[in-house]
């Protein structure tokens, strides 16, 4: 059996996953990334061992464990150069924890690690290539070649979500103007939809937030928006859009078998999905061939664990 | 010996490359592409044989024929599904060429051709991953992944000249705005200087013209920003950071050892690379990691007949 260990800034989980992706023995603990990281570290190992034996198993049956965080793994090293989220700098998570449990142990990316997830049990299972897009907070994404974790030749690939698509834009958190996160993650919908919603303080919006506009958030705007409300309907399509401006850019770069779209505002389903498909062909470049499925992601929160144990060297 | 013809809109070239890539019995044509397809594939066969008698051979010691297209080759199918340049339409080149010279024909992109024998014998030899940006009349580009050009699965990766970096920005003849290639182009840094020399008809590029606004080029701007031109110097500067931009999206996608410059713009040599170079530090999102070399591409015109030579299933 492996392990899957998914590690955010808030929770760390654990489960066993066997060979058709299913977890067993689900446990998790809040992260409290504020500690001494042998201290995050320990409750990793504990969690392996609490999901081992909540599954029935002992540690003889685990061979491996892979940990997916919130940052990235510099693999020649075998250490966490640095992680925002965890305040973990120079940190050589595998050793550690390998020593922790005497078990090989694998570190990728969060988001890589639920794109592979996707593309070995998920919407994804049986494509050459396959990129997942995570629209959330930010937008993060995770890249499957050849069916395997694609890092580049320095372990930075596949930051898509800093894709400039607007430079001079708004302002990113990297230093940067105008990533594709500024305009395509549930915050940008929101911050969006605040600024119209104070325009216009008796649009549906801001009536769905009784006038909080801090209330206001990406599901709103998309509640709205499926009710037919113009200022929603306008909000959602410009941002649709800049989904798809972003996926033109994958698509001209990597052009994978499928694209998925996951993370929070991928809840929004079906209504998403087709509006997010509708405008690309006449945004693709090669107008007359086949381009990358458009499709939503599957496994929700439990990709992070199952693509997590799926890692190998 | 593996023979390579580089097919252009305006003149066909092939050659035999030896092992270490060098050109021997070097041969071209005009290729009048308003012929219908099969004159034009009956110039390939034809420049095929006069390279290889030119270099003392016989067709018995060709083991290949490898050519570099302006568009793209479906290659389940076998066949060019369209070309611009050539006015071509699901046109079959690799079986009509091979069945002319009864030898394995491989067919590939220009700008990927052209990427494969810098990664052989350039500017990338050694690196296990590089991009090729051709900075010329447009910005083309080939892709080089784990040293084998890389495609993607529908054959419409490596588009990066319509990567789209400001959306809603300069119209691109593909249908899309503010695709790369309307910024980082030998035609847009023309076009931005010409802009400017209207508004000042007494500028250093304007007066190396002698008024004829038309007569300006991308050299023009750059041999004025070379002699501390001031509008010049702002022109380049911003054609540079449009550059970058791009960079930064290969950088956050593929990840490569190397980026090269290649294509019209980059005889503006040192002076324009240590310019590209300059301002990357403060863009990349990781920027305490390593990231891709920038260098310039060293094999120029021949890098279409060396490269395509190289191609193999």
């Amino acid at each position: 059996m492996r392990i899957g260990v998914d590690v955010g800034g808030m929770t760390t989980k654990a489960g066993c996953v066997d060979e058709y992706g299913k977890i067993h023995g689900k446990v998790s603990c809040q992260t409290n990334p504020k500690r001494h990281y042998e201290e995050v570290i320990k409750d990793m190992a504990f969690l392996v061992r609490s999901s081992v034996s909540e599954s029935g198993l002992t540690m003889d049956d685990v061979e491996s464990v892979g940990v997916g965080i919130p940052g990235i793994e510099d693999r020649s090293r075998g250490v966490v150069p640095f992680c925002t989220n965890l305040n973990w700098h120079e940190v050589p998570l595998r050793g550690i924890l390998s020593g922790m449990l005497d078990k090989p142990v694998f570190v990728n990316n969060d988001a890589t690690v639920a794109a592979l997830a996707e593309h070995k049990v998920g919407a994804s299972a049986g494509a050459a290539s396959s990129v997942l897009v995570t629209l959330g907070t930010g937008v993060g994404g995770g890249v499957i070649l050849d069916g395997k974790p694609f890092m580049g030749s320095h372990g930075v690939a596949t930051e898509i979500g800093h894709m400039i698509i607007k430079f001079g834009g708004i302002e990113c958190s990297c230093g940067n103007k105008g990533c594709w996160e500024c305009y395509a993650s549930a915050r940008a919908l929101m911050s969006f939809a605040r600024e119209k919603a104070e325009m216009f303080p008796d649009c549906m919006i801001a009536r769905e937030v009784s006038g909080r506009f801090e209330d206001i958030t990406a599901k709103t705007v998309i509640d709205c928006a499926k009710a037919s409300d113009p200022i929603a309907m306008r909000l959602f399509s410009d941002y649709v859009y800049y989904i798809d401006v972003g996926i033109v850019n994958l698509i001209n770069t990597y052009d994978p078998d499928i694209i998925l779209l996951g993370g929070g505002v991928s809840h929004a389903g079906k209504f998403l999905l087709d509006a997010v498909r509708e405008r690309l062909p006449e945004m693709v470049f090669f107008k007359k061939m086949d381009y990358a499925r458009i499709e939503l992601a599957t496994l929700g929160n439990d990709a992070g664990i199952i693509g997590a144990s799926m890692l190998e060297d």
